[in-house]
């Protein structure tokens, strides 16, 4: 396909070392890493190694990690496993966070926990003073993800878990898009429990693992064999499990020249869009190397992604889980960006596979399309 | 590796034809199947088709099918979210139940439910008279698998939803060991929900459905992004479900060449395990055409499993899931079975890919075995 691909946000191609390594696990007979026998011993041996691999990828022991089939149930195991090991009292979320953390918090005020929003500024990062003006003694559990999916606004997350802490409450974190992006170490962030997943950073996707404190008392989702020391039954994604540390790995080894490289097409993409005429939303905040989230006033952003597909430019309106939705970016609304300017919104999601060329071959399509579909609307009015 | 591999019903590879359905989701830029761009429509595409195919497998439309993580998740899901949208009453689960039925009906025992056991025969056949009669009109949900997972022994899970039906109960039912080794028409059986997965069939590890009455209302385990009709959220595993169809069609296909092959195998095998003194358990139940379950008497079943291992043969002391555990297993002891005699218990579940030379080589290794084993005891005794 000769469509040029913008949308690592969502999810990305395997990489081709990942896929070496998996290999082995999709071409010969493979055990199940509970059973005794030699198959399923080699399959032990594999979860466990890739455990150990991920774990020195965010610092953390292998004990600490618990894998899952993905980062939208490490979060929901992370924000209702451990409220459900705590007398229900209070639980912040920040207001940017993705459904798979805010809707299982709404669904723990069916089990009266008192839900509130963790407020963000006009740049999406997230209000540390209203936070702490919202954190009490009765307050449990705080969950803020580490990097905006959409803006790619990095958020003060150890500042946020020393507050929590103070007040007794544990902070869990969604660094589904800042890991392989940003160097995360577990331990200097000061967090309880983090998300991390595959798929994102060019690993096989249905694959995840929330990460640890041995101190958090977590209850598990997923009831069964008692697999991961009882907190997450099912039998072992062993492909997948090798796929992630692979990826893990590489994406660790990689991060300064791919980060370096991310800064620079995103640089000559954001002065190409400040030339169109471009808002681009969270630009003051310290971001993620590889995105990009903006509108050109007056263009619908599923009108222009539509017309950028056609074009050869695969780029998403807003969060990719959400796109089935017309509602305007719940990002964007919470940073106070008018709803009509929010409807624009594109965001681009470079890979340092992305080119110069292939910027400048963007810009040149969203220059033309604007100028149609501005036509368009001329005529229209 | 030289191994022969015996433990099908634990975990299967991935057949190649599987896998070659999967290497373009493995190989080429992949999209987010709720992306809008080219990428995200072609991973849509291939969600629903797979979809499509899963469903004509057993014999309802597709969107009675819900995706999940496999058959843990699919069996929790099925459990705890029909329950969730019932007013708390009985739940009644069969006394051999996997522990990712088991145990979130245990766990609704927190929720005000009243958990009640059906029992089984000597067989290790459900009891439906039990049924009849712990059932009644505050019954809200009935969980039962279809075959079970260690002896092989296929449940009557028509009668048992007629039943249930008629108490105004639900019927779901665990099909993750029968289905691609028995025909599995939904319809036919008449229950409310069914649970298959992928790994036990040919197809990938990671991936399972839930095939759902359309009459069944269910809340979803994992919230997020609305995937799946909002009744499962998380990135769609494209290539695991791509792999998932293919291996149904290919069980479906190939079913009834398979089970004779089966059959014939285990027929010569068991004539072998009777001339060794073995004890088979469920043998005049009507089983799965793969399974054998049996014990030696005054022989445990881990030390034999360990020596058959080294000897090149790769089978199960009992559910692999549980395998972790030296408690004789709940099957046998629900069946009546002797605790000394269930801890003998060895299961051999073949695969069509194995031979009759492969069987022959096995009896003359456990025989050995069995030999030295006693030798050994009578010198210690």
């Amino acid at each position: 396909m000769s469509t040029i691909y913008f949308d690592h946000n969502s999810t990305t191609a395997l990489k081709p070392q990942v896929l070496q390594a998996m290999l082995p696990w999709l071409t010969e007979t493979t055990g199940n890493a509970t059973s005794r026998h030699v198959y399923g011993r080699n399959a032990r041996d594999a979860v466990e190694a890739a455990r150990k691999q991920i774990a020195a990828c965010v610092g953390v022991q292998a004990s600490q990690v618990v894998f899952t089939s993905g980062g939208t149930e490490a979060n929901n195991f992370a924000v209702k496993g451990i409220a459900a090991n705590l007398t229900p009292t209070q639980l912040l979320v920040s207001a940017i966070e993705h459904p798979c953390v805010s809707r299982p918090a709404q669904s723990l005020a069916w089990h009266n926990w008192q839900v509130q929003t963790i407020r963000v500024d006009a740049q999406g990062v997230i209000d540390l003073a209203d936070a702490e003006q919202k954190l009490n003694i009765r307050t449990g559990l705080v969950s803020a993800m580490l990097a905006n999916n959409e803006t790619g606004a990095i958020q003060p997350i150890a500042e946020l878990a020393a507050v929590a802490k103070a007040h007794g409450a544990f902070l869990h974190t969604d660094a589904v898009q800042a890991f392989g992006k940003l160097a995360v170490d577990f331990n200097a962030l000061g967090v309880s429990a983090m998300t991390i997943s595959s798929h994102k950073i060019g690993g096989p996707v249905g694959v995840g693992a929330l990460i640890l404190d041995k101190r958090v008392d977590i209850a598990p989702l997923l009831h069964g064999g008692g697999q991961e020391r009882g907190l997450r039954s099912g039998t072992e994604n062993v492909v997948g499990i090798v796929g992630f540390a692979e990826a893990c790995k590489l994406a660790v080894e990689t991060l300064k020249t791919r980060g370096e490289t991310q800064s620079r097409l995103r640089k000559q993409l954001e002065v190409g869009l400040h030339t169109l005429g471009a808002t681009l939303f969270g630009q003051q905040a310290n971001r993620l190397p590889n995105t990009s989230f903006f509108a050109i006033p007056n263009i619908e952003g599923e009108t222009l992604v539509t017309a950028l597909d056609k074009a050869g430019f695969a780029v998403a309106s807003g969060s990719a889980c959400s796109s089935d939705s017309t509602e305007p970016s719940h990002v964007l609304l919470a940073m106070g960006v008018e709803p009509d300017l929010a409807r624009g919104a594109v965001r681009v999601s470079v890979s340092d596979t992305n080119t110069e060329a292939e910027i400048q071959g963007f810009l040149k399509a969203l220059q033309q399309e604007v100028k149609r579909l501005k036509g368009l609307s001329a005529v229209a009015a």
